[in-house]
């Protein structure tokens, strides 16, 4: 048992960085809680931790039933398998919206920023017609859009960030597992982690 | 739009077929609800569908958290990207556990299967430690125990079966996405499936 700073991100920087040769390296897992009340479990692309903190980035659609999801429920856990170095990353937390009518500048820049990190192929998803929608005779006459490289995010566009809270590693290589659990510093708010090694 | 027997069913035995060169194309990403509202998911193994219907089977330790999240809420979502033909599959429905103490002569014989069809090594993982526990003294001098490979199933081996109700197949290479829903005959009871192209 141990405490500092987020102690499972370097481990996760490792993995990236072993299994980075593999196209489907930053593809993750994502769940959230459906309106329903059923669990929902969708794959979608890790777009690296905002601004340095252990927070993890993953763009969406607004119009995509996640964020119906995320509304009703506002924690999501990933799971994240390497297929090379046969590890596991089960990372659960509250997760947070970033749409275009967010009242808070510093947030609307990051989406911002998340937008022109995008590569254009990505950026021309949110032109395109509403995902999981049945195709209106609109989206079959559907001609690629055209996007001027340097205008800023359209509405569909739309980041999430999910802030860790806990964090379950296994390595199946070496069989070994560990589990982060974080709290808040009653003097500065801080995360404080603390890591456990339990059994497989 | 149109109706048959499990039509999903063929894609997906397609895509095990043409990614059957890789060990993790029968690894998927399973989702559940904790106890606590919130999601949680891990990868675990597809071994099989139940006697040639379209239910899906996954063997676990009784003594997991999923069983607590099961039986809180007995609704998964399966997400299973395979990885060389870029084909996601979310299967959603009720999932239904099958250990030691269940009534149903004919449902443990279907677990005693599952165990004869798990390796040695697989059937040996349920004679560990309590998965998830802070290892105890006992659990650090563990010596790996033997099996007979004639003995039938041990306590805390399980089989999970869920029973699809609702697929959302994508193609992320032909961008094509098909949503698949069942209803149960008024007739018969059998399951009654449709599906619908949507927008990726």
């Amino acid at each position: 048992m141990g405490s500092s700073a987020a102690p499972w991100k370097h481990h996760l920087l490792n993995s990236l960085n072993s299994n980075s040769h593999l196209k489907h390296s930053i593809y993750l897992q994502l769940a959230t809680v459906a309106p329903n009340g059923r669990p929902s479990n969708r794959t979608v692309v890790f777009r690296g931790f905002a601004d340095n903190s252990d927070k993890i980035q993953i763009n969406t659609d607004s119009r995509s039933r996640k964020i119906e999801d995320i509304k009703y429920c506002p924690f999501a856990e990933i799971c994240w398998y390497f297929t090379d170095s046969w590890e596991q990353y089960r990372i659960n937390g509250r997760i947070h919206i970033i749409d275009s009518t967010n009242p808070n500048p510093v947030k609307l820049q990051q989406r911002e920023r998340a937008w022109f990190d995008s590569s254009i192929r990505s950026r021309l998803q949110y032109l395109g017609p509403s995902p999981a929608a049945i195709p209106s005779l609109k989206d079959t006459s559907f001609q690629e859009p055209s996007l001027d490289p340097l205008a800023g995010p359209v509405d569909a566009f739309c980041l999430l960030v999910l802030d860790p809270e806990q964090v379950d590693f296994l390595n199946l290589r070496s069989n070994k597992r560990i589990t982060f659990a974080s709290r808040c510093s009653s003097i500065n708010g801080e995360k404080i982690w603390t890591s456990t090694e339990i059994n497989p």
